[in-house]
C-alpha cells in the first residue's frame, strides 16, 4: 500500500444506513468492522474503545446522533426531542476526557436545535449530513495539520511517538501520524519509534500496524525505553496527538506523554503537539481541570485473556496524563504552527474564523 | 506470611548435591524450582532469566563455578585447571550488564588460584563452600543495607519502585525492596507503587507478589503512569536496585529506571538506589562505559505466548539504562548511605575494608 493509499483505511465508514467502525480492540490480528444503529450502541463502542482517539470518536458520537434520528425518523415531533435528548446524554457519558467528543455532541445539538421547526425526518436526514461533514472535515483539517507539521521535520528525522494517533484515531491521515505521512509524502526520509503504550498497546498494535501498512519504517520499544534513546541522540523530535488542550496550552493525552515531554525538555527535542482546533477547550483555564478518566484494573493486571500479575495486588490506571504548555514546543494545528502556546495565542488562535 | 518469614523464600538453595533456583519466568502464576548440575545449565538459567536480578546472578554464577568443580571432582588435576576456566567463561559470557556476575566469578577464581596446590576433590569442596559464603554473605549486607535505608523513609510514605529488587532478586531479603521490608520491620506504615516494568514484567509479577505475600499495600501501575503520580503529590520517595554503579556514580538498571529519576527530580522526590558494595565496579570511569545489553525482540512484541505487535515492525530491547549520578539522592549501602554519589566518595567507600 502506498501512503496515499492508506489513507484509505476507514476508521468509520456509512453503509447500507448503519455505521461501520473499525474493531480497533482485535487489530492487528484481525481487521474487521463492527455495525452501529443506535446511539446507544456507539456510545458503548466508544466506552469499550472499539474505536479511540479524539477526533475519531467525535465522528463516532456525531454518527450515534444521527443514527438516532434516523431511528426515530417516523416518530411523533412530541416524543422526538426528549428521545434525542438521551441519546446525547447516553454518547456524552461514554469518555470524559477527549473534548472532541463533547465538541461534535454540541455541534449537533446546535445543527438541531437549528431546525427545530422542522419535520423529523428532515431533522434527522439533515444530522446525518452534519455527521458526514465532520468525518470529511477531519480528513482536510489533518491533511492542514500535515502540512504545517511536515515542515517542521528534517530530512532524516527519527520521530518519536505516543499511542496511536494515526488514521485509526481520526476519520483519516491522522494528526501525529499525519505529521509524519505528510512529510513522507514530501519527499522526507521520516523513521518513526513507536513507544508500545501500555496497557492498551496502541502503539504496538495500531501505530505499527498503520507504518507498516505504508513501509515507513517504525521501530517498537516498550514506554520506558524512550528515555535511553534520547539519552543515546536517537530521537529528533516527538509528535503526538491530544485528547484536550486547555486554555493556557497544557495537553491532555495518553498516559505516558507527560514523561516523554519532560524527558524531551530535558534532551532538548522538540515536542510537538498535533492538534485540531476542535481539540482546543477554551472553557478550561488549565490542565489541572481537565478530567482524567480511570479505566478498569484488568487493563493493567495483563492484556486480553493474558494475565500476569500477581493475585490480590491494587492498580491504577489513569487513562490520560496533562503535559504543561512549558514542556510544548509548538502546537500543530490546521490553521498553523503555535510555538510555546499560551492563553494569549491559543485566544487568538480560536477567536479567527 | 509474615514479613519475616517471607525473607525464607529462597530465591536460589542447595538441595541433594545440586542448585535449585524458583523459575522466574513463570511466577506469580506458578511457584517451582529448576534443579541444576552444571556451570554450563546454570549459564543458560541466567541467560533465560529462570534468575534474574544482579546479587541473584552473582550467587547463581558462585553456584555454577561450585558445581563445575564438584562434577570434575574425580578428573586429573592436570585437566581440571582447563575444564575450571571453560566453566569460568561460559558463566561470565551469560549476561554482560549485572557487574555482581563477574565480581562473584572473581572471587571465586581468586578462592581456587588460592588452593591450587591441593588436590582437586579439596578445591571442589572449597568452591561449594565459598559459593555457600557468597550467598549467605548477600543476605546479611542486604539486612545491612535495609536497616541503613529504612532511616531514610519516613512513616506512612509511598514509594515507587521500579522492576524487581527484591528476595528474588538477591539470596534474600532483597535490595530496594530490602529497604521497604526493614522500615516496616521498623514499625513504618509504608506502601508500594510497583511499575509493570515492561517488557520482562518484573514489577507486575515479582515486585507485586512479594509485596501481597507479606502484606505490604501495592498498587501496580504501568511503567507510563509514574509521572502523572508523582505530578499528583502521590509519590514520596523512588526506591531501586541496580545492576552496576560506575566509579563516578552512574547507576545502570532496568530499562525505565533512567525515566523515573528524571521525574523525581523534576518533581523533587528523593531518588534512592540500593547497591551493595560488590555492585560498584570502580573499573569503569563512568555509566557511558557499562555494556547494555540488548535481548530479544519476542520480548517487545508480546509476553510469552501472547503476541499483539504488527507483523513486519522492528524493535529495539535494551535491557538496562544508565542513570547520571546527579540525579541520584543518595546510595544505599551495606555500610551506610552515600548521599550526591560521586568518584571521591566511592572511592573513600570502596577502599574501606
Amino acid at each position: 500500500m502506498t501512503s496515499s493509499q492508506a489513507t484509505q483505511v476507514q476508521t468509520l465508514r456509512w453503509c447500507g444506513g448503519q455505521l461501520e467502525m473499525i474493531d480497533q480492540r482485535v487489530l492487528p490480528a484481525e481487521f474487521k468492522y463492527l455495525r452501529y444503529d443506535s446511539a446507544e450502541a456507539v456510545a458503548r463502542g466508544i466506552r469499550d474503545m472499539v474505536v479511540r482517539g479524539a477526533p475519531a470518536i467525535g465522528c463516532a458520537a456525531a454518527y450515534g446522533v444521527a443514527l438516532e434520528a434516523l431511528r426515530l425518523r417516523d416518530a411523533p415531533a412530541s416524543q422526538f426531542a426528549g428521545l434525542m435528548e438521551r441519546a446525547f446524554e447516553v454518547l456524552a457519558a461514554s469518555r470524559p476526557t477527549a473534548v472532541n467528543l463533547f465538541w461534535a455532541l454540541q455541534r449537533m445539538r446546535a445543527r438541531r436545535d437549528a431546525l427545530a421547526a422542522r419535520p423529523v425526518a428532515a431533522q434527522a436526514d439533515a444530522l446525518l449530513a452534519e455527521a458526514h461533514e465532520i468525518l470529511a472535515e477531519d480528513i482536510r483539517v489533518n491533511r492542514a495539520m500535515g502540512e504545517h507539521g511536515a515542515a517542521l521535520l528534517a530530512d532524516g528525522a527519527r520521530v518519536l511517538t505516543h499511542c496511536n494517533a494515526g488514521a485509526l484515531a481520526t476519520a483519516g491521515h491522522g494528526t501525529a501520524l499525519g505529521v509524519i505521512r505528510s512529510a513522507v509524502e514530501a519527499g522526507k526520509r521520516i523513521s518513526v519509534i513507536a513507544d508500545e503504550t501500555r496497557p492498551f498497546l496502541q502503539g504496538a498494535r495500531l501505530t505499527a500496524w498503520e507504518m507498516v501498512q505504508e513501509r515507513i519504517p517504525v521501530t517498537l520499544i516498550t514506554d520506558n525505553m524512550a528515555g535511553f534513546l534520547m539519552s543515546r541522540g536517537e530521537i529528533d523530535a516527538v509528535v503526538v496527538g491530544t485528547d484536550r488542550v486547555a486554555a493556557n496550552g497544557d495537553v491532555a493525552n495518553k498516559i505516558g506523554t507527560y514523561m516523554v515531554a519532560v524527558l524531551a525538555q530535558r534532551h532538548r527535542i522538540p515536542f510537538y503537539v498535533a492538534c485540531p482546533i476542535s481539540t482546543i477547550d477554551m472553557s478550561i483555564a488549565d490542565g489541572a481541570a481537565i478530567p482524567i478518566e480511570e479505566r478498569a484494573p484488568e487493563e493493567v493486571t495483563g492484556f486480553r485473556d493474558c494475565r500476569w500479575a500477581a493475585d490480590g495486588v491494587s492498580v491504577r490506571n489513569p487513562a490520560f496524563d496533562v503535559t504543561p504548555a512549558e514542556l510544548v514546543t509548538a502546537l500543530i494545528t490546521e490553521r498553523g504552527v503555535v510555538r510555546q502556546p499560551n492563553r494569549e495565542r491559543l485566544a487568538a488562535l480560536t477567536a479567527r474564523r
